[in-house]
């Protein structure tokens, strides 16, 4: 299984600009990766990071600027070995998880994210292409039901819990003990407990 | 094993207001709520709903008004079944990820939800106390370390995502195909997909 962990080092999670600013977003999308990383090589397996720019980090690191979708596709075309695509954002993701997604059954196996999109995948059919744009779930569905191959689905809050939200943040500091948590706390943030439910805080 | 539902029929989903009347809210809650139950009994047990008023529905209902966490903590103490108290707004949660969390060894298994609440717990400890304020799910763990019993967790998209904000409604349109589903779809709720995401629009 050959797996690859997609990555855009510049202006990386704008959607957390309200409570990071622009190198801090940089460090901390850094530190998920690196969570990703570690969650992968804990499975036995070293992954290859694709990623838009070169990156200093002790991994193997593909540089390419394509659309995310054609690099992936392109890769399926040319690539003999199962691909499985897992996304950067997902410092909640264990070992345990990941193996789960890895040994399932189908010509497709999918992670959905929250809000539609697949924040995993593992590939073994080489007429399947893929469509990050969107609501690329379902797109992945219908498309595999379009060339009639079997298509597996995992349940897992950790696959479906990519960061991109301030509210996010707080699963982060929940259920994660990497990287991402360490920069989080260090950067001042904290879980806040109203009666009804957590909040975030930053010092 | 003894299940038990949660509901609370009167002002239900408040922060759904913003896109259905009050009627509504009361008529998506209960759709949701008999997911819950088809979803229990389709795992070969019938679920005891626990409801703070009366409720005409063909299932075991016992009416308590007192507040959730005394009700089952004296639940725990009275009964010699092990209990699993399943959340009412879980439309998405499957046979098999009920099953999965069922089957789980620990003194107590939980299913966290999104935001720090626990969707669903397995207790089969007479001394282990619940206590739904606030972040339950730290809570929850914390006493059971006190009180030195075994905790497991499940990993499981369909238990954390109570449906409870407006954008909440979309992962049930795109994962869920029960009563909850057709109730939205009824009354004129859609998915939109933008180029990064998927939206929720009512007609």
């Amino acid at each position: 299984m050959h797996i690859v962990i997609p990555f855009c080092p510049r202006q990386p999670k704008t959607r957390l600009s309200q409570v990071m600013s622009i190198e801090e977003r940089q460090q901390f999308a850094c530190a998920m990766l690196q969570d990703v990383i570690d969650t992968v090589q804990s499975t036995g397996t070293d992954p290859e990071v694709l990623s838009t720019e070169s990156l200093g980090i002790d991994c193997s690191v593909t540089v390419d600027d394509g659309q995310l979708s054609n690099v992936i596709n392109h890769l399926i075309e040319t690539t003999n070995d199962d691909i499985a695509v897992v996304m950067a954002d997902l410092p909640l993701l264990t070992s345990s998880s990941l193996s789960q997604l890895l040994k399932m059954k189908g010509d497709i196996v999918i992670a959905p994210g929250r809000g539609g999109g697949t924040n995993g995948i593992v590939i073994r059919h080489n007429e399947f292409r893929v469509d990050y744009h969107g609501n690329s779930y379902q797109d992945h569905l219908t498309y595999a039901e379009a060339i009639d191959i079997d298509v597996s689905e995992i349940d897992s809050f950790a696959f479906a819990t990519d960061i991109d939200e301030p509210e996010d943040l707080g699963e982060v500091l929940l259920h994660s003990q990497g990287k991402a948590t360490e920069w989080l706390r260090d950067a001042g943030f904290s879980l806040e407990t109203t009666a009804s439910r957590v909040t975030l805080h930053r010092d």
